[in-house]
């Protein structure tokens, strides 16, 4: 009963999955179900995410979609990160009304992006749409390729002065000349949104202690394993990949949700057997026939992984989109603490 | 091929080592030996540990103590902390006096005791006596069972306003009346000489970041592997327990020297194999015969472990000395920081 998250690898590897191991992780088949035998999508709450318990049942759709049949016996649930994220932005959007009646404010955003890489470009369109869908305020700080560490430190410190923002993220990677370590040193904890500084870090590696923020994309992962059911406590997770914004933030909060973790990297020599696979990876691969000239892949070889693990992230439609959900999360949750709105 | 590290677990619980499985760790017959054919202890330096790479082979004795011939066959090798930890003294004591001789400063270091607890005391004892043996200044603030938070947070300012203290320890736990989080946040993470601020904890966790401090437990148990030739990178760490004080800072120590961590808990259903013991557990047992009236033992059951084990830590004579060897090291780390003496 391995529990595999599957985070982002080596760059262009793709990750394989052994056949001949299924695991017992709970399946559509047996997805709590109300009295009309619709599915229940449960939301236990996540670490410092303040949004209520309980969730309505899915109206129409499941948040896992039926195994698609083939002649290679698909049986992996797959989970649809897509229909999480959004059953979770219409919750983020009432908060964000509610706050808006109740003490005339609105929580916001405030990204830094420098250069123009396509990856980085449409992420942070993403996410000013999700912004703009939710109601939350964005402003975006767009910084040329060449710019000089101290600009980019005048726009982190302008956005920090400004009360009516109450999340900033710097979007990653930065360009080479820029030490990110010491950029993200700079940021307040306080408005750290993507939970990158370190006091952040710490606080959520160390029992009995909170941080203020949960990186998104851990927090999504674990948001999708929560409300598809699967439990964590007790089971056995490997996390591949270690790096400071996915790897080690997962590892971390599986941990704190009482998983066994192995975190398994480079200098691992035997990886073990996979049940169930969140794929992080995003790579951008060439598609002329797509609207921006390229399409995103996840890290795991798909059509292998969804005949062997018992439950399947796709990508896109998986983590991607409760990533930036969770970015909206935190955004809220720092504007409801500036202001003491409860 | 897995090392593993046998951390606190639940009070009066001795871990017991499956045997049958016995692991390919560099013993007492492959440790490198000089022209003489006399062992050399290797020293690669811990992450900030600002001390040097090279050290002198030992004189006499080996790190390493010869396998005691039994009937049960006894094949694990034996680390010798105490006199790893003797050398590493030998060397801070020389540092200690080349600083006095040159800026005409020590390093200083101030304990914080609140209450009266015999261990506590123990463990606080052994630390002046170890400060006195190298020449580092050391001060115990002794508090009442009863005093209040203020009261504390009053000992530790004035400890911080000192510029003769270069490292601050409040002994842990602290009574029940005082919350060891909120505590432990005032501490500047800049004499946090015990690394338990989660800023170092969180520098600790992250690639491309270093703490300050590392914890002296997790410190001195690495630095016993790299000095015994135990090649971390690439190997199966299993670390059993995630306290904030060694647990968790010992997976993120191993996994900075890329071994594959795992790390099992209460709510771990199958712990694994073992080849590689080392023992943090320190239990007090009643014993009228020995001088306090007590004498410790590890968490591990020493009798079946050294027959299945490819090398373990006793105790005592294991971790221990090597925690006060650390605490020393990180001691005068901080010195030499603030004095940017090199």
């Amino acid at each position: 009963m391995i529990l595999r998250v599957a985070l982002p690898w080596r760059n262009g590897l793709r990750f394989r999955v052994p056949s001949g191991s299924r695991g017992c992780c709970r399946s559509a088949h047996n997805t709590l179900r109300n009295d009309d035998g619709r599915p229940i999508v449960i939301s236990p709450p996540l670490v410092s995410l303040d949004i209520p318990d309980d969730w309505a049942p899915c109206p129409a759709h499941s948040c896992f979609s039926s195994p698609i049949s083939s002649s290679n016996e698909q049986t992996a649930t797959v989970i649809d990160g897509k229909f999480i994220a959004d059953e979770i932005k219409t919750r983020i959007g009432s908060e964000v009304r509610r706050m808006k009646e109740g003490i005339g404010m609105v929580p916001g955003l405030a990204v830094i992006v420098v250069g123009y890489r396509r990856d980085s470009q449409t992420y942070v369109r993403n996410k000013m749409m999700a912004c703009a869908e939710v109601g939350i305020k964005s402003m975006v700080a767009q910084l040329p390729e060449d710019c000089t560490k101290d600009q980019l430190l005048g726009a982190l410190s302008s956005f920090d002065a400004d009360p009516s923002v109450h999340g900033i993220l710097v979007q990653l990677p930065l360009p080479q000349h820029l030490d990110e370590g010491k950029v993200l040193d700079v940021l307040r904890p306080e408005k750290d949104v993507d939970g990158f500084h370190p006091l952040n870090m710490g606080n959520l590696a160390m029992r009995g202690r909170e941080p203020l923020f949960i990186p998104c994309t851990p927090k999504g992962c674990i948001e999708m394993l929560l409300r598809s059911g699967v439990e964590i406590a007790g089971r056995k997770a490997t996390v591949i990949g270690r790096s400071n914004i996915v790897g080690l933030p997962t590892s971390l909060l599986l941990q704190r949700h009482h998983a066994t973790v192995s975190i398994v990297h480079a200098f691992t020599k035997n990886p073990e057997l996979i049940t169930f696979v969140i794929d992080v990876g995003t790579n951008p691969v060439e598609d002329p026939s797509s609207e921006h000239g390229y399409r995103l892949t996840g890290d795991v070889c798909y059509e292998e992984a969804v005949r062997v693990a018992s439950a399947i992230t796709p990508v896109p439609g998986g983590v991607g989109p409760m990533t930036i959900a969770m970015l909206l999360s935190n955004t809220l949750d720092s504007a409801k603490r500036v202001y003491a709105f409860t």
